[in-house]
């Protein structure tokens, strides 16, 4: 196991009605004026709109709202709001809805008390300050919620890219499993994909003596293969919603994924997809993932071995070991096809024409010097070779 | 699942070398005179102590030294530490071994605080403030060093009793394995024997449809049973050591036991064991776990016989579910006896005259009513059954 740190300050309020707590949470960590981002419709003709701006008066914080969130965030927005904050003096940034909302809030709190331009930070430089950032969770998948990241697209090229630091690390979530049931399947479906894709890039390690987070993340998967076609088959099923909801967030809050490198070349090829069609990122990782898979896997059969039997129950072939490993990445294929995700680029409405233009945005997008690393390190015919396997 | 709250802010800083970042730790939460509180002579001996205070000295802290804390930490010292963080005006703790020091520290800095008898804590009394504490981990056992938890023992009638607080938490904790490979191999045994027993307590619920955290606990029950032995074998193991100190943290700052009711009866019948006998916590744990667990079993068979299964790997016997049950109770009592553990109570150095006395002061000990309760309501007549299959 590797020297690591480990920082997890945010506060959950976990269950149902916990958005009614929304403004007292906020005074709590020191707000005094907020500023409530959201994404579309729905949170408003849902009511947990109404809900919430009632906590925040019976709190008696004052508040603006920001809405027009879209799935990829975008730069454009984020502008908007830092102007938004500075004029109106907030102290306090409120996220309503899923990883999208939340990553749009923390880019946000951070561009506001910045002197630069905010994407600065979304090529390198480390957030060091920030406005607090609250959230009410509406979609377990991002994690955001528990995570120091945040991923913004940004409209001049579509380029789609992180920023990190624990500035940015919500003060406080709320996560009311009841706000996830009135989500279509497919983006529950995209959601429970996105949360195995973040079990799988902190499982595909270099490191060694790792047993304690590999059991951990073999835990959390063994959950969401539990719990996510029960909730596929019944959306109102509360209990399955609220072990995915809390997976999720460890998942991605890095308590398994500690003392461990990690992969996420899958991320940042999926990455490309998303940017460039604008599709559910949990579904493009539907797609990328096996392919990845199948293609990196000869560097450590033994470990898609591991996940094949422990994960997904397959019997251990001991002289072809190979066998049992890509018994469990076919498993995985299936599972995602089974809760309703596509499985190649035409499902996904995505182009074989476009391969070289994903490649190069890939490979050399943002400072990258023609290859992608984790895992192993992934050069442009790789990666091409990669996209291929989608088609 | 039922509605909770989860709160773990506590930084830790994890891997070999670490505690060097004691003093400049201390000074990034905010301390600037600290007092460094610890056991025996083994930490001034390795030279543990020796890194620490040069690291506060590098780091501009001037500190106060308190040594001299016992398994199962007394009252009698912590009046000490309240006297003298008092005088000499002292605002951070610096906790330097294991889960008795950290309790100890703990203690002190609530105590420090407050106007009145720092035992008004462990007869109930909510901690609302306390100086800020640090911890230097020296075993894994306690979980103290991730929780908001401390058990003192009063020496007059030798209770033993635990406070709560989110004011306790530690601020930072400093974990390096290396630091337990000097450990006997009987510590280091009653260290895992106490993890496992923090998972099972946890595991023990009332609740339905808690797969996730179901499945986080069994990963670190997992997770024990392949690295103990291998430390217990080579104590000089570090990946073991960081495997187990890392499961330690997370099987008690109950990120795996959150949403869920717990039991925590094991613990307090083996309290009563520690404070007559002065026994370790996890030896005792070592002869209770498995007493309790047989007379409690038929309360909800099929919980005992999934641990069996999915943990000891028991084959499930699905026309008499409770053989299984049995058997994964009977695999714990093996596996605590493989490491060196005692298995009654002759080998524990405790005595079948005692019973009535445990049996009153557990039942009837600081306002209680006459019996305990948790996965089940035990009176009495349970608790002196109970410590009667201990013999």
């Amino acid at each position: 196991m590797e020297n690591f740190t480990f920082y997890s300050p945010t506060f959950f309020a976990f269950g149902k009605d916990t958005e009614e707590q929304a403004g007292s949470l906020i005074k709590r960590f020191g707000g005094t004026k907020a500023l409530i981002h959201y994404g579309g419709s729905s949170a408003r003709k849902s009511g947990l709109l109404d809900r919430i701006t009632a906590s925040l008066e019976k709190a008696g914080v004052p508040y603006e709202l920001l809405g027009g969130v879209q799935p990829n965030p975008r730069s454009g927005l984020v502008y908007r709001g830092i102007e938004l904050c500075r004029k109106e003096k907030i102290d306090f940034v409120l996220a309503v809805g899923g990883g999208s909302v939340i990553d749009s809030a923390k880019a946000i709190a951070a561009g506001t008390v910045y002197d630069g331009d905010f994407w600065d930070f979304y090529t390198g430089k480390r957030i060091e300050e920030a406005l607090p950032v609250g959230t009410v969770l509406t979609i377990a998948a991002a994690g955001s919620e528990g995570s120091p990241d945040s991923v913004i697209t940004k409209e001049e090229g579509m380029f789609k890219r992180g920023a990190s630091g624990d500035a940015i690390r919500p003060k406080f979530s709320i996560l009311n499993p009841a706000l996830t049931q009135t989500l279509p399947p497919y983006q529950t479906a995209a959601g429970i994909t996105d949360i195995m894709a973040h079990l799988y890039e902190r499982y595909l390690t270099n490191s060694k003596e790792v047993e304690v987070t590999d059991r951990l993340i073999e835990a959390l998967l063994l959950t969401m293969i539990h719990e996510g076609p029960r909730v596929i088959e019944n959306p109102n099923n509360y209990e399955a919603r609220a072990n995915i909801m809390w997976a999720g967030m460890m998942a991605h809050n890095n308590s398994c994924g500690v003392g461990r490198s990690q992969d996420w070349n899958s991320h940042n090829i999926e990455h490309e997809l998303s940017a460039l069609y604008d599709c559910a990122h949990g579904a493009g990782l539907a797609v990328t993932l096996p392919a990845v898979f199948t293609y990196v896997m000869n560097h450590d059969v033994m470990r898609f071995a591991k996940a094949a039997v422990r994960v997904w129950g397959c019997q251990m072939d001991f002289d072809h070991p190979e066998v049992t490993a890509l018994e469990g990445i076919e498993k995985l294929r299936q599972f995602f096809i089974s809760i309703g995700m596509p499985r190649n680029f035409a499902e996904l409405g995505a182009e074989e024409e476009d391969i070289p233009t994903l490649v190069r945005a890939l490979c050399w997008g943002d400072g990258r010097q023609g290859s992608i690393s984790g895992f192993v390190t992934l050069d442009e015919s790789d990666c091409e070779k990669i996209y291929r396997l989608m088609l």
